[in-house]
This record gives C-alpha cells, sequence and structure tokens, in this order.
C-alpha cells in the first residue's frame, strides 16, 4: 500500500489544525481541519480539538492509501524525546504527552514531533524562500516572536528539542518585561502586542496590529516610530544570532512580519547597527515565500524530510 | 612512517605558539614555542612570528616520526574556506593567507584552519571538562570574550568559520561601545579590560584585572560590584545562547574568568534572571579544566578529532 501522503498537525496558542501533505509540500484538498485551542481553554477541552482535527484529516485519506508518517509541530517549550508539550500560551498543558494523544487517535504511524518554530523553517528549506541556504534561521514575528535553525544543512532541535527560541535572545539597550520572567528579550520588545502597547504608551490611539498598519501607511509618527523600533530589535537580534552561529539567511513570517515593507529595510538597519563585521552583515534577510499553510507543511517535512533532522 | 602527531598552531592578539601533540591531548615536552604578536606589529613581523615558532616546534619532531597534520586556531574573524585571517587585535592582517604561510613553512601536510575559539572548546570537549557533553559551548574570557559551539556531537564553524562568536552577542540594557562597532555586545560590557575600566569609572583606583581579584578578596565593594556585573552579562549572553541552541554545558576558561570563584555565582544569577524556563535554567556553567595549553590542544584537535568538525 504504497502512499507518499503524511499527516501534519500545528499546535498554537489559538488553534490546533491537521491537514494530508503529498511529497511535494502540498496540502490535499479538503483534508484540512481547524479547532480553537486558547489560554482558557481546559486539557480536555484541548485534547478533544487535536483529536478532533487529526481523525477528520485522517478521514479524508484516499482510499487504498497509507501514510508515510505523522509529523507534529508544537509551540514550545516540549520535551522532545518523550513527545510533551506546554506550549507558554496553553496554560493547562504542561509536560502534556500529545505524542501519545495523536498516537491514539491515530495508531500504528511512526510520529515525529519538533517545535513550530522549527518547522516553519524546514517548510522554508523545503518550498519556501530558503531552498537555496545550508544555514538558515526561519522566524515567524506575530504574537509571540519564534524561530528555528538549520546549520550545515541539517535541523538544529537541541537535546530537549527547545532549540529556536530566538523571541527569547535579548536585545541590547531594552529592559521590557518578557513573559519567559526575563528583560529585553526580543518577544518583549517586538512582537506585534507589545509594538501596539509601545505605540499607545506614545499617545497613539488604537489598539490592534491590523489598525497600526493603517497609521503607518497614513504616515502617522508614532505609528511609523513603533514599526522602526521593532524592526531595528528584530534586526539586532539577528545579529547576535548571526555572530554566534554564522547565518547565510534569515526568512521571517507571521501576521506583524507583514505589517509593512518597510519593516525589513529596518531590520537590515539594525543589523548594520549590530555590528560592522562582514561575516555578520552578509545575512540575507527575506519575507517567507508561504502562506499561513507555512506550519503544516513544515510539520509533514518532519515526515517527508526526515533526511535532514538532527 | 607511521605516527600519531600534530602540529598545533594558535595565533592570538599578543603571540603566537606551535607545539607537537600527541593523540592523548598532550603537548611534547619541548616541543612548545611562543613568540609575540600585538596590534603594533607589521604583517612582516607577524610572518615573522608565525613561521619561527612553526619551524622550531617541527624542528623537536622525534627522528622518522611523520605528522598526521597541521591545526590552526586564529583570532577571528576569519575566511576558513580560503585560510585567511583578520585578527581584530591585528590590523596588519586583513584577509591574510595565514594556511599558505604555513604550508609554506611545513610543506606536504594537510592543514585545518578554524577560530580559536572552537579550538578550546574542541580541547575541553576532547580531554577537558566537556568530556561528557554533546552540546557545549566554549568560552574564553579575557582580553576579549571568544567562543565555540559543539551541537549535537559536531562543530559548528558556519559557512565562513565564524561561528562561535559569543563576544558579540548582545545583553539587554547595556549600551557599552564595542570594538566591533556595535553596542551593548557582551564582549564590551564583561572583557577583563571593561570590567576594570567600570571599576575605575566608579571610583576604584586600580587598573589591571589582578589588582581588581586583590582588590575583590580585600573586600572592596567596587571591585565586588565590577565581578557581579560582568558574571550577570555573561549569565545573560548564555541565556540568550541557551535560548537559541539549547545548550547542556558551558566551559569558561580565560585569565578574567579566574578573578573569583564567585564570578560563577553571578553567571548563574544572570541566567536565572534572563528566563525561568527549565530547557534554559538546566544549562551547567564550569570552568575550563584546561591550563594555559588549551588552545593548542584545540588546534591539535583539528586534526586528532577531525571526526567531530563539521
Amino acid at each position: 500500500m504504497p502512499s507518499d501522503l503524511a499527516l501534519a498537525v500545528d499546535l498554537g496558542g489559538t488553534k490546533v489544525e491537521a491537514a494530508l501533505v503529498d511529497s511535494g509540500g502540498r496540502i490535499i484538498d479538503g483534508s484540512r481541519f481547524r479547532r480553537p485551542t486558547g489560554a482558557s481553554s481546559d486539557s480536555e477541552q484541548l485534547s478533544g480539538s487535536v483529536t478532533g482535527v487529526v481523525a477528520a484529516a485522517l478521514g479524508t485519506l484516499p482510499t487504498g492509501s497509507g501514510l508515510l508518517g505523522i509529523g507534529i509541530g508544537a509551540a514550545g517549550p516540549i520535551r522532545q524525546d518523550d513527545g510533551l508539550v506546554s506550549p507558554l500560551n496553553l496554560p493547562a498543558w504542561r509536560d502534556f504527552p500529545l505524542t501519545e494523544l495523536v498516537a491514539t487517535t491515530a495508531p500504528g504511524h511512526e510520529i515525529t514531533l519538533r517545535m513550530d518554530g522549527l518547522c516553519i523553517t524546514l517548510a522554508e528549506h523545503w518550498v519556501g524562500a530558503g531552498r537555496d541556504s545550508s544555514n538558515h534561521m526561519g522566524m515567524v514575528v506575530s504574537t509571540g516572536i519564534g524561530g528555528g535553525l538549520i546549520l550545515g544543512g541539517r535541523t538544529v532541535s537541541g537535546p530537549t528539542g527547545n532549540a529556536g527560541h530566538i523571541g527569547h535572545v535579548e536585545v541590547a539597550g531594552f529592559t521590557d518585561d518578557c513573559a519567559c520572567g526575563g528583560h529585553g528579550c526580543l518577544e518583549a520588545v517586538a512582537s506585534g502586542p507589545r509594538s501596539v502597547a509601545w505605540a499607545r504608551a506614545q499617545g497613539w490611539s488604537g489598539s490592534t496590529g491590523e489598525e497600526l498598519a493603517e497609521s503607518h501607511v497614513a504616515g502617522d509618527g508614532i505609528a511609523q516610530a513603533a514599526v522602526a523600533r521593532a524592526g531595528r530589535a528584530i534586526g539586532r537580534a539577528i545579529g547576535s544570532v548571526t555572530s554566534l552561529v554564522d547565518l547565510e539567511l534569515v526568512t521571517i513570517g507571521g501576521g506583524f512580519s507583514r505589517i509593512t515593507p518597510e519593516l525589513f529595510d529596518h531590520i537590515r538597519a539594525g543589523i548594520d547597527e549590530h555590528t560592522s563585521f562582514g561575516f555578520v552583515r552578509k545575512v540575507s534577510v527575506v519575507p517567507s515565500a508561504l502562506s499561513d499553510e507555512g506550519p503544516l507543511i513544515g510539520a509533514a517535512a518532519l515526515v517527508h524530510r526526515a533526511d535532514i533532522l538532527d
């Protein structure tokens, strides 16, 4: 019963999705399902959402097809080898056995769990804007800031599976309180909500990232300063990371990354501010080439591109 | 003509050394030679120092022995694949063909060039305090701050060879000018000279790291604050790095790291300040187990432990 389909599962702070994905990185029409998660959900509700989308996606498996395997991308932190997840924004789940839950719903398949940030990086590397680089960080700038690393052509997930937490790399000069308990982390400075909060503190009257984008287009000075501040901070953090691991490429997706193309000019300025070292300034920073399918494609890459997993 | 000896070369900002090192990581008695380098040296003087120590060390090769190969550790930045070095503190050399120079003095051998920070990490991994970890950052805290990475049991040198520049990871809350052109880099905050300068700015009257150590032992409040400040900053940077690459172990050597064992308590406090994430706080931080032979042992590891080079 040969098949080239993987079951992809993406668990995030507001929703969980599942879909079937072929060996070319294409989501099979009609196989994608979504259910809510959310910080106020209890463990049973979260479990119901996960098993619901997994069962629904599996139910669309063409007659006679088998699965190559199951890939799960989850918001971190995780304990990769034990299959446990503790998503920062899903407090009901701490060291929750997600791999086991999925195995119960879809028994008999190999399951691979990684952080969602690594999955989006794999997706860009496989079929997106990272195809030409073996030394690549993928980033998501949205409600939070996350990412993943491919170094020397292979993923870096680390001994616990938590490598890639770019949102918790510090940025010089900042001291903003972070949800992780620290201060001056990139996520605490430059996420969508933090940029909105900063603008409001300067006197801007909106309340969402979408409104901030509109104000930016309209030439509002505070909105422009907020975008510059976020971009510079992102660039500085990319500078630190490139100093450390000699990146060639950074791909950035997520809602707030699309606030305006000018964000990328500010990111470039932040990298140049970080250092004059040529090996750091060489790093390219480009927008994600994937739509909101990226996380699912990346989860499927855990199966289809298992050859480059560490 | 079998042999288990490697020729190790370590090029730094104040000196260059060479020695023969056996397959157990031991420097052969009488084979170690040192000559000065220094920021005021011209290119010819630097070349003379390098060829001098290389020829002297080679001259001690036992009759009938051959070399397994030559390993060179150099202060960065470097261009690894081209064999070029641009040590920040040796301005006479920018993209200087160091590998070619050594090949001229010792023809017929395979030569491997890496950053000195990677070499000290390899040395700790091979025969020092890093033997039990596959996810390890080695650091030197001295006139500057440098380091190297071993992830998943293999070195990470990066596409240009410059991975490991931990001294140019930013630390939140600081804005000190860095020699790299940036601000708030760890090296600009916590190196020996910067810690001395900070203490002097607070009213302390000494002028060297050794004097700062003496004042610390004597209970001087400014000296204690300077050590705490450096340790916290080092810990914060280790926190950023562990967030990014999920380290298990950090080994730290270099003159300023030995100022007082209390430095390591402040480093631990800095990591805990950085975040409450368990996967970050898990990281162990220990002193180097090697003497000042570490850089040469590490350069030799480029030959003897070529199996784990990326």
